[in-house]
């Protein structure tokens, strides 16, 4: 018997921050084959798809892809739009502008077709909605949906096979997440949330994804690895 | 009062092909400002993009995007894998090797990010449901369903808006979408089908995309203006 039907395999959406490369370790540990989707979408902090292959690397998944998709071109964010200034006044109770729209939806169909290809019916989303920004489609209603949706979406859902959408760290607070990316031996120091760093990966330490991920450190006391300008 | 506000604006997907091009000729008929989305995707048939221009072109469109998207990385299809022959016997029961995995969740995904950018709220899709290759994401289940996550998916959805997915010829023969076509004065000459075409957008006519479209205009008693090779 063929080796690779024993074990499942999962497609993973590592964006290279804190949140992908612990979920990431946590499909290794629950004994999934990991293929990690990385994406090149015009975004500010493209230093963000180099820490994704060097975590695909250092957890020897057993393929890493990045998509290139110039979702710059539509823009109306301040993540792919150069005119559109990354607030670093801290999170308020409004959607920030950070917001990418329809983001996790297009990065969860690529990994949905990819996940087809393969034969893998389980995709690792690294969504939280605790210690987060309030965007909308890190939300549990968002994940329910889509799950929903990729069942009359594919060929192997009308097949009456069911894809699982895992988003183990939607409850989570920060901290929780790093204690157990700790324990599971995650090297965060390889991991960048900064929206808006530098080409050598360096955060700028006051945007909101700077600010969770400090708050994060301190609060699980742990030594915050990440390297500031 | 800005006259943008008295017209509201609608997102096209253009494939390049028969369908696309009719619904866009219907969303200009209601009204609508039109926005029009194509996508390069890897796609054997890469003469519909130019099609897609011609058309934007002809019917003078707010704005036409080309998004580009290498989901030839992942392959599985035979429109996204050179690997994998376009069939040319004719269609079965079975979802043929042309269906791309997670395709139209992929394409709808980003027709609502560009149109939440714009502040439209309506979505236009050319899949048709009767003279079609049973491709999954081409049914009303399908669009019910992603007409449903968009609302949970999205900023515009939080606050209490509703996006549409129009998918008006999914109950059409393609006879009937032809002769609609015809008095909408569209002309089906700038539109490329065929799963192989070449680089002049010359047809195959054998591929099953070629055999819905002959067959199409046959049954609608209209002059098939389709360059076969």
């Amino acid at each position: 018997m063929n080796s690779s039907i024993l074990r499942k395999k999962a497609v993973i959406l590592l964006s290279g921050g804190l949140d992908s490369a612990t979920i990431l370790a946590m499909a290794q540990q629950q004994d999934y084959d990991c293929y990690t989707l990385s994406f090149n979408y015009g975004q500010r902090h493209c230093a963000e798809i180099a820490a994704a292959q060097r975590i695909a690397e250092h957890f020897a998944v057993c393929d890493h892809k990045v998509i290139h998709l110039n979702l710059d071109c539509i823009g109306g964010s301040a993540l792919t739009d150069a005119g559109i200034a990354v607030p670093i006044t801290g999170l308020t109770s409004e959607i920030p502008v950070t917001y990418v729209p329809a983001r996790n939806t297009v990065f969860l169909a690529l990994a949905l077709g990819w996940a087809e290809v393969l034969g893998a019916r389980d995709i690792f989303i690294g969504v939280n909605a605790m210690d987060y920004s309030g965007y909308p489609d890190c939300r549990p209603a968002f994940i329910r949906q889509f799950e929903q949706l990729a069942n009359v979406a594919t060929k192997a859902g009308v097949m009456g096979e069911s894809f699982h959408i895992h988003a183990p760290l939607l409850h989570w607070h920060k901290h929780e997440i790093i204690r157990h990316g700790v324990q599971l031996g995650v090297n965060y120091a390889l991991t960048v949330s900064c929206y808006q760093a530098n080409e050598q990966g360096e955060a700028c330490g006051q945007c909101d994804a700077c600010r969770l991920r400090r708050d994060g450190f301190a609060q699980a006391q742990v030594v915050d690895p990440t390297r500031y300008v």
